[in-house]
């Protein structure tokens, strides 16, 4: 499997595939936010996605495109979150079964929501290393089809319909920002405005302290993450074979933000926006509000890419 | 001024009239949410209006309601929060002064707000009293005049156009829930209701400990609220003379909730819709949660009157 596979038919057909289960998610702008900035910003809202993130788009579309046969055995996964949250609830959708590897300091939030979904869990060590052999362990016992989180074609085709969605409702974006973590959410990002709008840019955010993308985009090797210490839970992991490229060829730059910017951020679109997004998806708009990226008078596609925060763990709190 | 000159076309009017300035706000429906409580409900989202509450539609009609003579010597009101926000933001539009009396213990968020839109408070004990002899000094000195949150014939019109929205856009409900304070809001929903959709009920949620209205609507007179110990800030004040009696009329009951339920409902809401909400706006919801209030097979509508939460004061997190 090559990402050469992914072409605009690929992503047009991922969206039809989906569009019966997943929400046309609002895009919505703030003219507070606006004047801030002194641009247009549209927020794709994928926090008010299917399970709360965009991983609903890339699971549904990878397990709907699986033959019955291989449903059976069920599929399987490791995630920090977001993606086991949504493999489950696609799988619930086909009366599969989804087995999915967390790492045992994954959300409390997470977890209770991947049960609800009816995923069936096993907890591992929070290392790469721990979840690839503990979900050999899994697929060995149950036969179950890896749906890997984003290192996946109909995943990363799956994820692209999100920009898809927004292009087709927001005309003459001049660049459109995602977080990256895996790369499933930019590489997907970054074909569809290749494909669709080749004229805007492709501009990814990522957390100082999970730097592992800026650093293998800039040297153009492969860098893995880490124990990577950021609140942006979502974006801990490495890039895959299959994204590392896309985002080399596709994307326009990468910067990187303080855990002290993500908080303002996250604080700041709760505040203005009244929308709940979790903290992965406040890494976009850190970017802005550190000025290292600068919209004036242009208009700026923005990915929120999931809603599911720790209410319990706010990173402006202090507990007892 | 009375009641009876609030028409259909009292309301018709305010819509027209504050369009170009507020927000046409969204109707946002949960699949999480209908299947806990078996109906269908649409939540109109009145957190993403203007200033983040409804009380920006009745104040922009007061304030575009003023003779200019009358504007150059401002506005004036008492508020706990939204209504000052809202009336400073309102003011604004047309360049006027608005002058804002709020008690002591206002929260900081909508304190800070009311400086953002240009608002020039006056502090002041958290009583009736203190707000009403105060306000009498600024009125007194400046000849601004008083607009007040909720017993004044345009701002009720004004409120009203919230529900007038939601009707326009979901047919078919069976009963329409709103919060009551000062009952500007429910005032007005009440009318729009009974003049655009007969067919539906319109059933309050109060606090417990801020049940004034409750005990009035039960009594069919008037009793104040004193000294109210709730959560919800924006439901601690009394009817006015001008509302209780459309209560009275056209709202089919008031239910009162615990402020536990309130906290369940806020967090619900935010978990499960991914949207801000304040405490107020989690009062009919906790209705529902309590099962005060059963919409088992219908079609219900909610007002969420607004998105002005203290980020740094929520009801599940004790602090240091």
């Amino acid at each position: 499997m090559t990402a050469d596979k992914i072409s605009p038919q690929t992503i047009l057909d991922a969206a039809g595939r989906i569009a019966p289960h997943v929400n046309h998610t609002p895009v919505l702008t703030s003219t507070a936010v606006d004047r801030l900035f002194g641009g247009k910003v549209f927020f794709k809202c994928e926090n008010f996605q299917k399970v709360g993130a965009f991983k609903a788009r890339g699971a549904t579309n990878a397990v709907l495109s699986l033959d019955r046969e291989l449903l059976v055995r069920g599929v399987a996964t490791h995630s920090s979150g977001n993606h086991a949250q949504a493999l489950s609830w696609a799988a619930s959708l086909v009366h599969a079964k989804a087995y999915v590897v967390m790492p045992g300091n994954s959300s409390k939030v997470k977890v209770a929501a991947v049960r609800e979904y009816g995923g069936i869990i096993t907890f591992c060590e929070p290392t790469l290393a721990a979840r690839e052999s503990t979900l050999a362990e899994v697929i060995g016992q149950t036969g179950a089809t890896e749906i890997h989180p984003y290192n996946n074609e109909r995943i990363i085709a799956g994820q692209a319909t999100a920009a898809l969605e927004l292009l087709d409702e927001v005309d003459g974006l001049d660049l459109v920002m995602a977080p990256v973590g895996g790369g499933g959410l930019l590489s997907g990002t970054a074909l569809a405005v290749s494909f669709f709008r080749p004229d805007a840019r492709v501009i990814a955010a990522e957390p100082e302290q999970a730097c592992d993308a800026f650093l293998s985009f800039t040297r153009r090797t492969f860098v893995p993450s880490v124990n990577p210490q950021t609140m942006a839970d979502g974006l801990r992991t490495s890039l895959g074979t299959l994204t590392f490229p896309i985002i080399l060829e596709h994307v326009h730059s990468i910067v990187t933000v303080s855990e002290e910017s993500i908080a303002s951020a996250l604080r700041f679109i709760w505040e203005r926006m009244k929308i709940i997004i979790e903290p992965s998806s406040a890494v976009p708009v850190a970017a802005l509000l550190e000025g290292k990226v600068r919209i004036a008078n242009k208009r700026a596609g923005i990915i929120l890419s999931g809603g599911n925060a720790d209410l319990d763990d706010l990173p402006w709190i202090r507990h007892e």
